[in-house]
């Protein structure tokens, strides 16, 4: 495997793979000095075009954790404003020697793009609404540690504007390909226009859906979409599908709540449930170092070296 | 010590430790390669929410030369302009496994309140008006090089805007701690409203005050301030408390002047002074490495693999 | 030799002495572990006061493949902003045991300025319309791995704004002291005023000067520039002096293309003209960092440790 573009790159087994190397670079992360000297010497050059904390700060410490040399760029501190184009940008950073470019971009597809014209690795860190596979890689990690390998009959629930997330995209391919039923819940006007073809279930109540639900994934709610006509206020969205402490009564004792961050409490969840025994919000971050070192190691390792 | 926050965390006997132990590492600073492998798969993560040269490559610098691995956020390039919360953004900070969030935020207690939330070691690096201790830390030990233990009897004057200033906060508490007698200087109206139980002396007239310092300590004015009634011009400012060449005459011939630098040159302190032989800035600004390796190694270091 | 300011601080003998030690670093960059340990306990920082990626991070990786600690502030998110003078932010920098600077200004003659104040080692990276010393060693290190040692007659066309060109101003100068003959092409107003010592001839006619080309160096014009009068309009420059397939056909089939990139396809280059195979635009930037390996390991190797 060369690039990290999407969840379909991988397949049910590329999965496995990604997860069953993620555990041992897991308990790398737990060491006293938590390093292996397995990308010496590679670089990875993250390419964020759009304002990320801990997408870029988690694959950071992912290389470093590999023992790669990291390097960054961001839209406003380049010669983006100079107007160079994606391309030349991309071929420069290649031609230095680069070995992988991790991509940021609110633009769907520019991962891929970047992916035809040159030969280093390229990793999809999100792209506009079409995908953000090494979230959905986490995510599926995170339940695997809870549950094991039984994906199969987990009820998954994923709340909320569904249309705009690449997040849910890629779960929803990664959670199927392993087995798991999806039930997509939000209001019809935050659904996908196009639905055919995903293998999901679709609902408007979330309160229906909660009591047979094993993992509720909840979706953050970006702010800005409010000026959209398709949008309910704010109010109106949290009285409906908000994760309020009352809602989480019907959840199951032993399901898991599950979020990509950073949560808007008062919003889309309250701060009570972020906190409630059955979160798992912070497993998932701590979780994505550990897989993108993983997914890194795929693209850039030998084959030797490896994670001693 | 998990956390510095400031100067009371640590005490007379603190501050010494810190400064005995920033001996060693002045020592390896000098080496032909300054570094030691003391927090080789340590992560130290500085988090600016406030612009900083010098600080924050200073702390760079020191983890660094640790062998510790460094990573870096401002406020404009992270996602902060998501309206992330501070709390979401150190929870994720931590749950990637960082060690030491080095924090700087204009407003007074964000560090306290962060080492609340989480287990990482914080270092205060200037809260608002507050704290700024590995600032007092470095100008303590560079007054150590140059006098030794005794500093019982050090007569310090603290020179400018004081009421604004974190580094005289910071100094006062730690120069008092250590036994020197500190001296604020400035216009009543750039004095702390409420100076009770402040272990200093004040005096409106630096003039007066000059012949008898042992340490001249130059405050840097910030210019905005002029906006505020409470403000002489800068004119009338650098007329009655610029250290001015003339001034300097009646400062004892072994007297030290500190400032913590950026110097506002015609302000506060003439071209010649901050180049004067008495002058110890340049020192202060090479001391502040040796000083924050001392102080992440004291926070992170496990007490083997000590600087050897 | 302590500082690259300009060309001429090297001359015709430091030249071939850089471009034979980017040979050996050129192996070096192609190992299956890029890295040497020569400059391990340096550090460098980058002080970018103009926008550039491609510059900054040739650099970066060129510091990290010698194995020193790089670090880096751009305007943006410096204490800049307060108001810092240029002398106070070397000279902090300096303190903190820095080894190397490597400066981009606006403003021609930084540099100098900057190597006048302090003892660190000074890499001029661009300044102003002045020099840009690394590019014009790397053009000259790519000219070589094509055409060997002889410079002596080779016939280098430099086209387009010679005037605001740094880059140009830097390649006369290292291409005539290596014996190539120069002769800049453009519009009147686009050529410097005063040429008198220039080592150069002069063509207003790129369709002349072609057929007779060793070497085809197609200058970047800056889209800025429009607003000014001297400048013809993008389209009337393309038409005179663009570089398109059709012209191309007057070029020697071994001549070479060469662009300092980035390129702006459609006006001073065309798209197909960048992909053809006489175009080194892409070795040029995998040249660079080679070439600042051996000018950072020039200024900053002790002699032993050597690249082995």
């Amino acid at each position: 495997m060369k690039h990290l573009l999407g969840i379909d790159d991988l397949g049910a087994e590329g999965i496995g793979e990604v997860l069953r190397l993620a555990d041992s670079f897991l308990e790398v992360t737990r060491r006293d000095i938590p390093k292996v000297p397995a990308l010496r010497g590679k670089t990875v050059v993250s390419m964020f075009y759009e304002d990320s904390t801990r997408t870029r700060l988690s694959f950071e410490t992912a290389a470093k954790r590999l023992s790669a040399d990291t390097m960054t760029f961001s839209a406003g501190s380049s010669s983006l404003r100079k107007g160079e184009s994606l391309l030349d940008t991309v071929r420069t950073v290649e031609a230095m020697g680069i070995d992988a470019i991790v991509v940021r971009h609110k633009s769907s597809g520019v991962p891929q793009r970047i992916a035809g014209w040159i030969d280093a690795s390229i990793v999809n860190a999100g792209d506009g609404w079409h995908e953000h596979p090494t979230q959905a890689l986490l995510d599926a990690f995170t339940l695997r540690r809870h549950r094991g390998d039984s994906f199969a009959g987990m009820k998954v629930a994923i709340v909320g504007d569904v249309k705009h997330s690449r997040v849910a995209r890629s779960n929803v391919k990664a959670l199927s390909a392993l087995g798991a039923e999806v039930t997509l819940v939000g209001p019809p006007t935050l659904m996908p226009p196009n639905l055919e073809g995903w293998p999901v279930k679709i609902s408007y109540d979330l309160d229906v859906v909660l009591p047979t639900t094993d993992v509720l994934y909840v979706l953050r709610i970006q702010r800005e979409r409010q000026q959209e006509a398709l949008f309910p206020s704010l109010r109106e969205y949290a009285a409906r599908y908000g994760v309020t402490s009352e809602r989480l009564a019907r959840l199951p004792a032993d399901a898991l709540i599950m979020h990509p961050g950073p949560t808007n409490r008062g919003v889309e969840i309250d701060a009570l449930v972020a906190d409630d025994p059955r979160s798992v919000i912070n497993e998932q971050v701590a979780n994505g170092v550990a897989v993108r070192m993983a997914v890194l190691y795929m693209l850039l390792g030998s084959g030797e070296g490896r994670a001693a």
